[in-house]
């Protein structure tokens, strides 16, 4: 029998009717003969209401006791979805991190899955019992409860899938992986297919729908991941290794991120350990800073602009002000307004200037561009959120997506 | 240092302020040198508000999964009040059920404490941590979690107080155990103490406060009790051993039980296996009867009455009609609207009359009785609610309450 792992987010188990209407659906999929896991997320916007109570009373709270706070959330939706499949005749039981062995490592509330331990679910799967996990959480080796930070309930479900070697499904708000965002652009195309490495460029230029960690552990573990409409009646979007049925064009998608900001250096000394000093000062307050580009030096100073998230653009400017004083050339400017578009494509790869060909575009349209970054399968390019919706509908067009 | 387990209930943590409250408190008492270990509560009415949605999916949810799902309410609040110590400089750390090694035994929702892993504890108090514990709930031999039924976090104290050797202070919406319910007579005076016999007989006939099994517990380990109002700011009453300082008096107090109703079976045989087998059908379904009067024979037939909670008169009635078909003399009658006093004190094992000087009160006010029990330090009388503040008064009065 084919072991199926599916994943229910917040928004499918928001409600009592709702999870009365994935039990329904569950117990279909294993009346038609197969072993069914169950990984679910917190009701609707429970986790957000139990953040706010601990931030009500603590502007800094303890992060061991808010991973112990957040992990109830998953615990009500497992237990009341349990309750659910043996009303309607089903045989389920639900278990939390702790209960059926996922150890993690690493700091809380942002911790990684270390190894499960699958005895527990392969002896309740031969009971023919439907097994329903508590996403998001386990435990660390000091028996401590860790939550998985952000997504983690699609960590939690692909980890689960490439232990017991089954397939995953994740259910969710949206029906699929899309060429661009269709609030953006509502001509984009769903995907019936995207590439492991397509899917983690897009994740990591702003598109939603799951985060980098759970993509990385599907690439990594080779887990073939449905995303699909929580309803489950409309085919979705399956992220697997490239391969011959995934269509050869030159850009399979296009991300959108609007909520970084760019910071530019001015009159920073051309010297690699004063640059390197300042990038390793942000560094050490773990902020994450994507694009940089550098100008040629003139009179042994150069420029060098940064993108990076815009809730870390007022620590960052604590962290610059301190080099005011050492360097007395250097000032430095942040701007909150500001587009990311990346075009994400394995048919880069093999398929000659696609960067002058968006290049072009802009231009054709008038459209600035102020920082350019290139990998292997993506292109970003930071223009004017004025210029946004121009920007998508030329390169959309272009490249058919 | 003195080892303190102090224990919160649902309305002393029902809100953000009452929780930063009790940090302070707690603070307070770990600054004058006590180690401090404190159970507590589910927020307010979370606990009701998880059982109805598991009821607004299933009519009969799986008992494994309701426990799992209430157990989650106890986890909210403990780890709020971590968060809430920690934010006042406090070293606070949560733990679950699990976690702090509190095994249980016996069926889920109604499960017991079958013993306390205390290590855990000890090492965290060594570490001069103030520990908070999750109350009502533990695991099992199988590490399924399990809950203690109502009133269950007041056994969690107690027990964690009995396994420590410490103190127990239990924090409650009223500020101690009363002669009579306030509520009812207004002039009851608040008891500075009461023996653990008085208490039991007290909250088995309905007084509230603190339930049986805590108490039980508690004489068991010989547990000193303190019953106070979660204010901390007013004297409560301490619940212990027998002694000199207590009061020598008839009756210590009188609980007073609106909750039951009464079933007189009529034309039962005057045969012992036949009444067995009426009243072993009763307790076949769990249903607990309490007091029972039995008529002299009249033709070889006797009629019975007893009383049972008012919630279980339905299922008694279906259990009952069974036997109409096989007994041709028998039928029975129920009335729900009754009021049971009960009068308790360790005194009426020396002072005799107790029971012939109440009678002459009902009397001399012409209040009819229609059951009376007796036990070694309870007297119990079954009268019409329209006569329960007439009698409270004039009992109240006679033995100074």
């Amino acid at each position: 029998m084919a072991i199926i792992v599916q994943k229910y987010g917040g928004t499918s188990v928001g409600t009592i009717e709702k999870i009365k209407g994935i039990a329904e659906r569950v117990l279909r999929r294993k009346s038609e003969g197969n072993d069914m896991v169950i990984v679910v997320s917190a009701m609707g916007k429970t986790t957000d209401h139990l953040v706010k109570m601990a931030y009500d009373i603590s502007p800094d709270p303890d992060k061991r006791e808010l991973d112990v706070l957040m992990s109830t959330g998953e615990e009500v939706s497992m237990s009341l979805l349990s309750i659910a499949l043996n009303n309607i005749g089903a045989d389920a039981v639900s278990f939390t991190g702790q209960q059926i062995g996922i150890k993690t490592e690493g700091s809380h509330t942002k911790s990684k899955i270390a190894d499960i331990n699958e005895n527990k679910i392969i002896d309740e799967l031969q009971k023919d019992k439907i097994i329903i996990v508590a996403g998001f959480q386990g435990v660390n080796e000091d028996n401590e409860i860790t939550t998985l930070g952000r997504g983690g309930s699609d960590t939690t479900a692909v980890a689960l899938a490439a232990k017991l070697k089954a397939q995953c499904e994740i259910y969710t708000d949206v029906d699929g992986i899309y060429t661009v965002d269709p609030r953006l652009y509502p001509s984009a195309r769903k995907l019936e297919y995207i590439s492991y490495e397509e899917m983690l460029e897009m994740a990591s230029s702003g598109a939603g729908v799951m985060h980098s960690r759970s993509i990385e552990l599907a690439q990594k573990y080779n887990v073939p991941v449905l995303v699909a409409l929580n309803t489950g009646d409309i085919p979705g979007t399956i992220i697997k290794e490239m391969d011959n049925t995934m269509e050869n064009t030159a850009i399979t998608g296009l991300a959108v991120n609007n909520d970084e900001a760019i910071i530019t250096l001015n009159g920073v000394p051309h010297d690699i350990s004063v640059v390197a000093e300042i990038f390793q000062s942000i560094a050490s307050k773990e902020i994450n800073i994507d694009m940089i580009s550098q100008t040629f030096p003139v009179n042994k100073l150069v420029n060098i602009s940064f993108t990076l998230p815009k809730t870390e653009l007022y620590r960052a400017s604590r962290i610059l002000d301190s080099f005011k004083d050492k360097l007395s050339t250097f000032s430095y400017e942040a701007y909150e307004n500001i587009s990311k578009l990346s075009v994400v494509g394995i048919g880069m790869n093999s398929q000659s200037g696609v960067a002058a060909r968006v290049f072009n575009l802009l231009a054709e349209n008038r459209i600035p561009v102020s920082i350019v970054t290139t990998s292997e399968i993506k292109i970003s390019y930071v223009i004017s959120p004025g210029d946004q919706t121009k920007a998508i509908e030329a390169i959309a067009k272009e490249f058919d997506l």
